[in-house]
């Protein structure tokens, strides 16, 4: 069970992160790739006031077997004496998006199981990138993946997946289906399951104020969202909803879900902030392999002085490993090609129409 | 100053809450009118244990000027004997929207400077008027107001307001433009100085996840509510926004903002709910006179047994007569009529098209 690790945003709390989390007892019999920029390590170590060695193996020398235990993959793409701490940078953004995509072919390869991030930021990313939308969309590029995955929030008390997400409020409603919803309540209860939480809780949001409160404001929770969970809970999953959303993230807390499915960004995020969501870590599932990072930003205020929390850190890597068995959606294996860490994004010729 | 207090759904809480609320030494020198049946807020002393006099004033003997202190008007509308304790019905329903419908009456006449209700049971008032929506419909029914108000969600922490409510999430976009949004923040704002929150701090809220993100997911944040804010600060406000939804309350939470203005009803009820909103208050706001309630609903479960916290409905009466001078697009006064206590709502004629 390896984890590939991409050292992230390199002027913010990423690499001190990266170093901490390395050099934790909890992963003294882990076996970790780490891919970034060894100087950016060296410089996380230093502020994070932590010292380890670590096997450093050239790209082109990764093949069918790694060393077990702890080896890195120096990218040498950030140079630390031109790096501006606590800012956004295109030379940052640069090397995160090629950390990630390089971790990402890792796991494709078969040689790692689960993939973890510290921080990105979005603009550095944007700066290198401009396109870059979110990291679902960088993730289908790289892998050439014909099926998305689905991005849950995992706070302790409660999980939160939803069935759309970057999208304009106003292209919800017409975005949700029955099999939609029905595959993201499956998908939520499989990886779940991944994560040994046995027949979990699912409560599903409505889309509408009061639920639609009986079709008086608006039709999808009785024509859509109902007929999903009826056939989710025909398949033998133990689901409740529509769910009036006011209340149901209230009755999650209050022990009765394990997770609630939400039909839009917001419907979810607000409740999961407000319950301290910034501790909790985000996983993209769906790949093959899981893919974790803690749920909070970079923290430009306070990177480089060795004070970030390790905290949702440390419970992304754990979630990573338990989930690493994980088996969903997953392909054949595809081999390493040479260029696997330098290129973020391979060209490619037009898509036929 | 006198408040107008309609009895509540005589099935619930609403009959002990008015009773304890009336007992209670923060009312004694206020004046208030009450209107109801009289056995029902006997059946409540009863329940909570208190025991006060009353003076009953016949309904055709209300007239230009009151008595001072506490005085009841018996509707008679609700007999005890039939009622079934902890469930909705339709006579308790039917009672509740007439109860309303005059404490309304009596404001619009300048009898009474706020108006104040116990829980209603939506479910009991459609089984009486099976085309009851909300209370502002139905407010802009008996009051014929061209002008509907806005509902106000008041926890100590924070306030809520939004610009749209009752409407299908897929007609939120829509709805929104720069006037409407620039009145709410500009309604927000009165009734807040007129709650004595001198140049309240508000946040908006943006529609779409992470407020557009720079318009890759949605318009409406850079082109409606944005110049929204612009107008609303060039006329001296203290507003900030389109702030993203999941951060808003965050930032509220932590004292940046007196209050958020939402897009739409669950943006923020989800946020407020989690908060703790049934300790709040619900202000209904722009009639001239302010209309509270308690958020928290009927309770079935613990009606008759004098448990209720009458905490909510005491802040509903204190926000009330803070409000009380606060006279927002009142037009001139309109006498009663004679059936101004027994008829839930007036029969009309066509309107012209």
């Amino acid at each position: 069970m390896r984890t590939a690790l991409a050292i992230g945003d390199a002027g913010g709390v990423g690499p001190e992160l990266a170093a901490m989390l390395l050099a934790h007892e909890d992963m003294r019999n882990r076996d970790v790739i780490v891919v970034g920029d060894a100087q950016v390590l060296k410089m996380g170590m230093k502020h994070a006031g932590v010292d380890f060695d670590l096997t450093i193996i050239p790209a082109d020398q990764i093949g069918g077997t790694l060393p077990a235990d702890k080896v890195m993959v120096d990218l040498a793409n950030c140079p630390v004496e031109a790096l501006a701490l606590g800012n956004s940078s295109a030379k940052a953004g640069a090397a995160s998006l090629q950390n990630f995509a390089a971790v990402l072919r890792l796991a494709q390869a078969g040689l790692a199981d689960a993939v973890m991030f510290t921080p990105f930021n979005k603009h550095s990313m944007r700066l290198a990138r401009p396109e870059y939308v979110d990291e679902i969309g960088f993730i289908d590029t790289v892998l050439e993946s014909g099926r998305s995955g689905r991005e849950f929030n995992v706070l302790e008390e409660v999980w939160n997946a939803r069935v759309t997400s970057h999208i304009p409020l106003r292209k919800v409603a017409d975005a949700l289906s029955i099999e939609r919803i029905l595959a993201s309540i499956k998908l939520t209860a499989e990886v779940m399951e991944g994560a040994g939480k046995k027949a979990p809780r699912i409560g599903v949001a409505a889309l509408n104020p009061h639920a639609g409160d009986g079709r008086n404001f608006g039709d999808e929770d009785e024509d859509i969202i109902l007929p999903a969970v009826d056939l989710a809970v025909a398949e033998g999953l133990n689901v409740k909803g529509p769910i009036p959303s006011d209340t149901v993230f209230v009755r999650a807390t209050r022990g009765e879900f394990d997770a609630v499915l939400t039909m839009y960004h917001d419907q979810g995020q607000i409740a999961m902030k407000l319950m301290g969501f910034d501790r909790g870590v985000t996983l993209i599932a769906g790949y093959g392999f899981p893919i974790v990072t803690p749920a909070h930003g970079t923290a430009f205020d306070i990177a480089g002085q060795g004070k970030a929390d390790l905290g949702a850190t440390l419970q992304a890597a754990k979630l990573g490993h338990d989930l690493a068995k994980l088996n969903l959606a997953r392909e054949a294996y595809i081999p390493l090609q040479a260029s696997w860490a330098t290129e973020a994004v391979r060209e490619r010729g037009m898509a036929a129409e």
